[in-house]
């Protein structure tokens, strides 16, 4: 299986040392950061199992997909809508931009003051050490941020690379560009792939990226239990697997493991001591395998139980209205869907702190860390008003600025462990 | 004099200690800077004044135009519609954003990892030491960058704030909307001044700012000249002046400042020695009295010939088709000229790379200095292109970054010395 592995990640294009080296460094991360958790639910063994063999069997079947004359067409963003690729009988794919080694590696070309994901996922590229960027036909981007949308730019030198505009706001006239850019973002789908995307098509599409949000809405509806049955660490990973595994086994693994956790629920099942401190993270996202903050905040004594993140709830917690109608009302649901995603790119953005003042008291945290990436200006400047807004609320906030080096680790499990001394009074 | 410029910045609520303190830094640094430059035009003795009461007259006309019943609208950005402000009978004013003092008053509530012009122009307003902005009725800000962007919603908890959108791409559905854009400011403005906007008043205005981008235009055409007949540094205070002095003033002052290097041209009157390196400086906006850059460059003995920046080239070189036409129409002439800057917030931005190449050979430059403001993510991901365009034209490129702080003055230096060096061969 390794030896099939190393000769398809050889026709890929990958830098098999480089890429040696990637892997050997993550198996003995996750087995510090999620074997040795106590008493996890054994549904997670099946995103073990995807995490233990992160580039063989998915790569495996994208190729397959690739042999068979399907597309693969790979994203940063939750904005790019999959309802559309499925459609079209591609697959989408989120990529790996969680790593600090493929940061040191973009930096020989991207200024070093750009996030730690935005460098990460460049440097896989640059790098050859990422096999689904490698699969992939083509990589859709979008504008939600300034490095992101130059890095493109760069990027395309590389790999075929489409953009889609993310307004700034969201008046009338932004709604009618977004609008605009979905049903352009379909034609270039149809294009790549050859296929037609109908009605009917793009219905069944929709329900089955639905089925997935839905999947995660339970699982997250049953971080609200007492006490905690998965810890934060677990969830996040679950997010994180869902941006690249396929629909259907996702959603089917995701609402296997809800079943399990539904009678942890019923049993009083935990996995944190009663007492754990309820933690609410929000910001930016954490692609994997970016578990910093989590495990951080989780050996340190808290429970991670929600994430107000785009690898949280701003991936399912709305869905597209299911309609049968005709292929452009269904276009419109779309879009529309999209744009009620409450990320910091927009301006203004209120709605987004009325979520997290709503999500910390349905979850029933006991304070809320905000997460930044340095150098996100975004998140960062919004982290502003999110103090303010959490302090008229009486909630307790830590915010948290870093990237994925280690350097700050020391420093940051000081700040945790004294923001948690004072929650607990 | 003095003492009625205290009354009145009393009354607007200055903090005159703050204010006393920019002030008395400012005057000598105007000296070193500026008038220890050897046989400048006579013409530059009005912009020495406009520096020299910087805060006096002008802020006195805003004001009485203030109780005259008109309105001051304070922008930060070569994107806002001056011509749809004058329409309505109000004033658009430039504001304060190039000093250090004011960056350190920012940072207490901006995110330290902020472009150095956001953190400047924050904290004039934060710390109530810029007149202008005391002055205005209603502060325009865009969307070109994420750091504005997100700004603008922590200024507007101090100081009524308008948001353009600005889009991220050309497509004809993002000019759709900022020609939406353009539309609804039209309508903004209407009901901040009571005023309406007629296609007479329009297209009168059209031609006042029209007419200063021709003298800017014809200021920029002499520095064409061998010798060189005016500084870099002169030429980039008289842009800087232009973006908040009286428009037709301006344009006077311009042109009898043109008509005496016109004069100087003829005679071969210059302003360096022949062999001077002449440089091209394309980046990053340089806000007054952010001349840092240029004074290192002609203390270093080279000649500043052009600047392809918002304080340079794409302030003034696209003028407004003038027609007596409709109202719509003149609307669309504008929205259409605005879209036709090369700033590094649209993907792609490839014309401005034209723009670089295109101007360094009819400058005949020996080098280009990429001037970038530390943490602006599009013009740093943009310098990548910027180096690799020039790199292929064979013209020699010289990247810096840097901010308003003096602590890489020394550092600077040298690497402007090496490549002089480099450059005289």
């Amino acid at each position: 299986m390794s030896i099939d592995n190393r000769q398809m990640w050889q026709e890929l294009g990958i830098d098999l040392e480089r890429h040696d080296v990637l892997l050997s460094a993550l198996l003995p991360i996750y087995q510090e950061i999620y074997l040795s958790q106590q008493n996890r639910p054994e549904g997670m063994g099946f995103f073990d199992f995807v995490v233990g063999d992160i580039h063989g069997i998915r790569v495996r079947e994208l190729r397959q997909h690739a042999i068979d004359g399907g597309k693969v067409v790979a994203t940063y963003c939750v904005f790019v809508p999959e309802e559309i690729v499925l459609a079209a009988d591609a697959i989408q794919v989120g990529l790996c931009a969680g790593t600090q080694f493929s940061v040191t590696i973009a930096e020989k070309v991207l200024p070093r003051n750009t996030c730690a994901l935005i460098k990460s996922s460049f440097g896989f590229k640059l790098g050859r050490i990422c096999p689904y960027v490698q699969t992939s036909h083509l990589v859709v981007g979008e504008t939600t941020c300034d490095g992101k949308k130059k890095m493109f730019e760069i990027l395309s030198e590389h790999q075929p690379v489409y953009v889609m505009e993310v307004p700034n706001k969201k008046t009338e006239s932004s709604r009618q560009l977004w609008l605009d850019e979905v049903r352009a973002f379909k034609e270039v789908i149809e294009k790549l792939t050859g296929n037609e995307i109908t009605a009917d098509k793009l219905s069944q599409a929709t329900k089955k990226v639905n089925d997935r949000r839905r999947a995660l809405k339970r699982l997250y509806e049953l971080r609200k239990a007492n006490p905690v049955p998965i810890s934060g660490k677990d969830a996040l990973l679950v997010t994180q697997v869902s941006f690249y595994d396929d629909v259907d086994r996702a959603t089917q693994q995701i609402n296997a493991l809800c079943d399990e956790i539904e009678a942890r629920v019923s049993q009083g099942i935990g996995v944190f001591p009663g007492n754990a401190p309820k933690i609410l993270v929000s910001g930016s996202p954490m692609a994997i395998p970016n578990w910093k903050l989590h495990h951080i905040l989780e050996t340190a004594g808290a429970a991670v139980v929600c994430e107000e993140t785009c690898t949280g709830t701003r991936l399912f917690s709305e869905l597209v209205p299911e309609t049968d109608g005709n292929l452009d009302e269904q276009i419109k649901a779309i879009a529309d869907r999209y744009m009620r995603i409450n990320c910091a790119c927009f301006t203004p953005n209120e709605k987004r702190l009325d979520d997290i003042v709503r999500l910390a008291k349905e979850y029933q945290v006991d304070g809320v860390v905000h997460y930044n990436l340095q150098f996100c200006h975004t998140y960062a400047n919004e982290a502003v008003l999110v103090e303010r807004t959490l302090d008229e609320a009486g909630i307790p906030l830590l915010r948290i600025e870093t990237d994925y080096a280690d350097e700050d680790t020391g420093q940051l499990r000081t700040r945790v462990d004294a923001f948690l001394e004072m929650i607990r009074g």
